[in-house]
């Protein structure tokens, strides 16, 4: 079921929050140990919660829109109780959290249940999904290929349809890689939409929260129930709460649709150029645009990425380097050793790229690019070959998010089920127009081109 | 005369804006051959600029409250037709200057004539008023003493009532320092105050443009004429004009004066502990305030200094390494080597320590502190001794600036007329209070504490 079917069937007491918990619970215990996506199960918070649900109806209260509905969160939200480990072995020994990230209690107020905490890549400086400590999350269509990262267990607990909705962070597309290689929808919001409040950070003028779910209208039901300001996140001061669901339509004729060029047709598997192909037929869409300096927007993600990140965890680098993943680590330590020069030239180009970039969308509606170069390599890959050329895997499955979160542009990856795998296509619209993507994504949806694929692999 | 005797002379007709000008032609062609302190002299420009008021004045026009008065603008103001140098070698194989600085069209829009462009340290970065392509700017009340840098032409020219008013800019102290060697006021304002349009830039986040003058009056006459806010720098959007010259006054009796304690108390010669003990009696403060973290603030700056302005002049430091000042290069290309954590931490301690010294502000109007650690240095004096440890004199001159500028706070330097030698005190005001450091400093020179004195040097 859906996460609008079971809201709508506790709310009118066809089903009870609890039988949906129960459910959930049972889905996890049954498959969760192939897919390896939770890392922690709340199965007592998830049922005190849902039988206080199930009260609220019985005394005719009002239970908001997400009544019983089972979520997740990547184990970077704070929950309380907890510890956030954030994906790392470091983290472990902080003391456990006293309150709910903001966005799960936004969620918990609109109905939802908690049911447990994500796997993920470690410190979310990944796009695998690979976790050395607490092992990969895997793909719910084979669980042999990764899960993608990093969100990798949000990916993975939708894609497995343990729950119908799960949270994760996108700071250079760990929403959307894992939404592409687990079939799932994804939507990495504007920066500054939603808030970051408890949330474990990355880099802190990158860093997106959002939500993963099995349908269009499941991920508009999630958005709007977290969307809002909070003083709690300086980044998340916008006023106006615009509810998407409402709007959703498979009407998109006066939209214009243009395809990103040059750059996002590049360094493609076949199966990443066939998904635009039947996304841009299905919406009509033949003009392509230019997203200019798309390779250096990219290098500047990078230098931004690795400098802010050295600098959150430079003591940590310091105290127990042999704690955190080599490949983490690693990379942190080269950040930490960047000349601050390149930063403020990237963070120059920057201004320079959003302003161009933001030029495009007064003759655009929405932009079309992939969301991966490919469909879900195996676990353990360290290698593929984009154009030619044989490329390490791990930083280059974000080729193509990696220029649209630099400049915080709302996106909605959808998923197009081809075989043997899915595979993610970006819906791209400007800042605050989260409302056009996921019309966009819903309509494509209707047509039947985007579509969460059944878990084959569980 | 007093630029506002000159303004009020010429508004009156018992003085031509002309004679006025060529007065203060007369005492540079006169002078200047000691003090150095410019290194273009506007003549036909001013001339004509004169002759234009005083048609105007002969018409029954109404010209501004700087009618006829001479000033002098640093040379990192553009000043059309003239090549911007900004101290530096480099920049005279620019093309000359298509418009004015903002500052120099608001200055002449109120009535006051050009009369040349001022000598500085190269690109900004320095407190001593050398120059090692235009030889230095000379104290004007002993021409073997350094005039103060960056701005130091500016001191020598006022300091030498060459003329009345001179612009000048302050990064970490660049304004007031020269102020402090040379005797006379100096306002930095606070950050985002005055346009910075048209400007040679050094460090975006530190920059700030102000005057320098004979006495208080003219320090707000020029002030006045140069706010407001400009589209063309971005930090320049306060959009209201807050009018100072008719709210000066020598009553404090109500505002709350407090001395900057610990930091501020050390690595003081006694001339500057002398120096501050009189503002402080005369203005009966008693109570001590300490800025908290001082030291570390002054570190910030730095780190923010050099690496900002490393990466402005990264381009020239690779192609022309051998025409910089070896002084300033050698600082440069350390800033081009500092990693980004250090950056990051700096910006986010920043944002601490304005925090922190804001809330001060609650309890107190204003905070005094020296301005400089001594009396002018010798030209080429290398060292000096700070609190019993022997210290380069090039950047530690600056060391009770730095912490004030680095959070934007405005500051008017003050002269206390010392033998033999003046030094300046720092009132220092909460963002956008310029008019209470104007006010404090306005009855300091009303009760004869503090004034600029005669030239005795030239």
């Amino acid at each position: 079921m859906s996460a609008a079917e079971i809201a709508q069937a506790v709310s009118h007491r066809k089903l009870t929050a609890l039988a949906a918990t129960e459910a959930a619970l049972s889905r996890i215990a049954a498959h969760d140990k192939v897919l390896n996506a939770f890392t922690d199960v709340t199965a007592d918070r998830a049922r005190a919660k849902a039988r206080a649900i199930d009260a609220a109806i019985a005394a005719g209260k009002s239970v908001g829109p997400l009544a019983g509905v089972p979520f997740a969160v990547k184990n970077l939200f704070d929950v309380q109780g907890l510890l956030t480990r954030a994906g790392s072995k470091i983290n472990r020994d902080l003391p456990p959290s006293p309150r709910d990230a903001a966005l799960i209690e936004r969620m918990e107020a609109a109905g939802a249940v908690l049911v447990g905490a994500l796997n993920m890549g470690e410190y979310a400086y990944d796009f695998t999904g690979e976790n050395v400590h607490d092992g990969p999350s895997r793909n719910p269509h084979d669980p042999t290929r990764m899960a993608g990262g990093s969100s990798g267990g949000s990916g993975s607990a939708v894609g497995g349809a343990l729950v119908p909705i799960a949270l994760g962070s996108d700071t250079n597309g760990s929403i959307r890689v894992p939404s592409s290689f687990c079939g799932t929808f994804g939507l990495k919001p504007t920066y500054g939409r939603l808030s970051r409040a408890r949330s474990f950070p990355f880099v802190a003028s990158l860093d997106h929260l959002g939500p993963l779910a099995r349908s269009v209208k499941d991920l508009a039901l999630a958005y709007d129930a977290m969307q809002g300001p909070d003083d709690d996140d300086p980044a998340c001061n916008v006023q106006s709460v615009e509810p998407t669901v409402p709007l959703l339509a498979n009407d998109v004729g006066r939209l214009r649709v243009a395809i990103a060029g040059g750059y996002f047709q590049q360094n493609l598997f076949p199966e990443a150029v066939e998904a635009v192909a039947r996304v841009a037929k299905a919406l009509g869409a033949t003009q392509t645009v230019e997203l200019p300096e798309a390779a250096r927007a990219r290098a500047a993600a990078y230098i931004i990425t690795t400098t802010e990140g050295a600098a959150l965890h430079l003591d940590r680098l310091r105290r127990r380097p042999n704690d955190f993943d080599p490949a983490v680590r690693d990379r942190l330590i080269a950040g930490a050793m960047v000349p601050a020069v390149y930063v403020d030239k990237a963070q120059k180009f920057r201004r320079w790229y959003r302003a161009k970039v933001l030029e495009l969308f007064q003759s655009v509606d929405v932009i079309l690019a992939p969301a991966t170069p490919c469909t879900a390599p195996k676990l353990g890959q360290v290698s593929f070959t984009l154009d030619g050329v044989e490329l390490p895997v791990r930083p280059n499955i974000g080729i193509h998010t990696q220029p649209i979160s630099f400049i915080g542009l709302p996106v909605v990856a959808v998923p197009v089920p081809l075989e043997p795998l899915p595979i993610g296509v970006q819906i791209i619209a400007a800042p605050w127009r989260e409302d056009i993507a996921l019309r966009v994504a819903y309509a494509l949806e209707q047509m039947g081109v985007a579509a969460a694929p059944a878990p084959r692999g569980i």
